[in-house]
């Protein structure tokens, strides 16, 4: 949320001068969201960028969200492009910390999508699935199962008895469940509505691709669903979870595996985002700003889907 | 000027869903410019795209112009980003021919430059040089010294004789006159004002790579300012020529032995499409349907440079 390093627009406009091609400084702005990493609006005389220092993100993490940005955005996927700077590398070092440039992405998000939204962002989903299979990159789900048990141990402490029973359980019925045979390959992990921006009724890209990984594309799915397709009760808005499943199958049908472990990946994505903002709540890193998203709906969410198993579609 | 291989919408759309990522094609429409290949405006309902069916390069010369095209937009050059095919090739086979799409530049040609426009050239001219060096490709220039030599075996006998004259003392005066040792990488080679899209009051990007080549860059300078610097009478336009280089060299500077080559790289530039032109108009291709450009404008544009040898910026 938050501008953790500063960067005057002279020291942005020397940077940009001295490593890249892409036309003079001439307007940068902090960005108010994100609570990874320190973003600004770059704009030059040739163009809109974002410039975004890491903060917590390592060396040996970034090149593959880098890598896989730039992979998709050369199979024409909109999503932002890393551009290169002048010794042909997508990293360099600004202030103290990893840096990059990527282009903007135009367009705003949706707060209230419709099912024509939800169609159009299946429909992405599933072409960025499809244009991600050729990508050699390898990153594991750094919020896969294993973190998901190794959090939950440091949280059950501010828990009630109930919420730990509840996470107790469900981890207990995850870790039963075997993701291996179903269809995989690098996923978005994280495309809420604030990470889908729409321009000009279509879909004008996908933006922070920073909890990317390779995991099941089913599972991304899922965890897009969960907040595209939710009503404000935590019951499934089924209009536009049909249209969002519509918009996916018309790129690419679901196998009768995926099918099948759909009401598991539902409780899943719900999972990793109760346990990710128990943990941000409860456990705040030293000096962080955010304020932690609040962990409650995703509570909700898990327990309708575990009283209400979804059947594909229903 | 010619849609060569006809392409319905029915295959466009076919081949676009078989083997992209890029949604799916509404409309096509074949551009009447180009002399080399078959060109096709190519909108999908996620963006604009041009579609290019390769009439006479090869597979062997395409990756060059293919791969030199996406190093440079992933450098933020605004150039024709080439899109990868879902098996992860820029080059596809459309109709019996090699095709490849690439994303549609906005913006429009202008007829008649100001200094404005050429200052905004030269900058993007600088631009592209720079972010070419880190490219690992290489392709000789098709056009250079030994195809004028032969190319004008060719057309003597079609010249008078004073027009042989002018011709074989050029291309021995050329022949003396070695570019080694002036800085060398990827151009363009072919920057003409119908090659530059200007949107917005910048420059949208620049088209038409396939008479890219490794060559001098200052030769590519010159190649430019034969056509944006050139007044009808086939005088330099003296605001525009000094536009242009500034331009160039707020960017990159011109070093002392670039400087001293500038006036033959300008006769150079002249002998090059002099020479094409005439071969082109009285060689024509069998089957060609193109209107071949008048040879005429760079024979006088020659014969100006060698009558009042241009001195840097004079």
């Amino acid at each position: 949320m938050s501008v953790f390093t500063k960067v005057s627009l002279e020291e942005a406009a020397q940077w940009v001068k001295q490593h890249y091609s892409i036309g003079r400084v001439v307007n940068l702005r902090g960005i108010l969201s994100g609570i990874e990493n320190t973003n600004f609006f770059l704009d030059t005389d040739h163009g809109a960028f974002v410039l975004t220092l890491f903060e917590k993100l390592t060396a040996s993490e970034l090149p593959f969200y880098l890598d896989l940005m730039a992979h998709l955005s050369s199979h024409g996927v909109p999503v932002p492009a890393p551009i290169k700077k002048l010794d042909d590398r997508f990293l360099g070092e600004l202030n103290g910390k990893p840096a990059a440039i990527v282009s903007r992405i135009p367009g705003s998000p949706t707060a209230k999508p419709t099912g024509k939204h939800a169609h159009l962002v299946g429909e992405q989903l599933a072409h960025m699935h499809l244009a991600g299979q050729s990508f050699e990159g390898h990153l594991e789900n750094l919020r896969g199962k294993t973190w998901w048990a190794s959090a939950s141990e440091e949280i059950y402490s501010f828990l009630s008895e109930s919420d730990s029973e509840l996470l107790r359980s469900e981890l207990a019925y995850q870790h039963e469940f075997g993701t291996q045979l179903i269809p995989r390959g690098p996923i978005h992990g994280d495309l809420f509505r604030d990470n889908v921006l729409f321009h000009e009724s279509r879909v004008g890209g996908f933006i922070d691709f920073y909890f990317a990984c390779v995991d099941a594309w089913v599972y991304d799915v899922a965890i897009t669903a969960n907040d595209w397709c939710i009503k404000e009760d935590g019951s499934m808005d089924n209009v536009n979870l049909r249209a969002l499943l519509d918009g996916y199958a018309s790129i690419r049908q679901f196998t009768p595996a995926e099918v099948e472990v759909w009401p598991t990946m539902l409780r899943a994505g719900a999972l990793r985002f109760w346990v990710s903002r128990l943990y941000d709540l409860h456990l705040p890193r030293p000096g962080e700003l955010t304020h932690a998203h609040d962990p409650e709906p995703f509570k909700r969410i898990l327990q309708r889907h575990r009283a209400h198993p979804q059947t594909f579609g229903s």
